[in-house]
């Protein structure tokens, strides 16, 4: 059988973006009768599941897609990380 | 100064649930020259800064955030994690 992998790729808008569905989150804790989040940051997660094992030159590739399709570099930050199997 | 801890919470869609985002980013990817990714799924991740250390009791709070305001149960899974400090 042939092994999977799992790549996750988190993108964030910049911490200087502002970022009002977070806002929107926070505002709406306290009144869920949460008050000690200071601040809440709504981003994406991707997860890519490749086929046999992940390569330095597929995680370059990854790194790649992640700027050119997964992220807008202008306001968004990212990051590729191979995640252990179970 | 006081402490701050970030508390992750990664919410996808439950794998019998179809992921039309995801979907269109895997058909994106050969036309960038990308072959070996099987599946991609699309979901959500929020970044939850908290102030000082976080207890066993805030993060059983944070589930209960989760599973009302950040996540849908009835079609996504959510995980619940504290961020080791940089």
């Amino acid at each position: 059988m042939p092994r999977r992998a799992r790549v996750v790729v988190d993108v964030m808008l910049k911490p200087e973006i502002l970022d009002p569905q977070g806002q929107a989150v926070a505002a709406a804790l306290p009144k869920l009768g949460f008050g000690g989040v200071v601040e809440v940051r709504q981003g994406k997660r991707f997860e890519l599941t490749l086929d046999g094992e992940v390569t330095e030159d597929q995680l370059a590739q990854i790194r790649r897609i992640a700027e050119t399709l997964l992220a807008n570099p202008v306001i968004e930050d990212f990051a590729v990380r191979l995640e252990e199997p179970a």
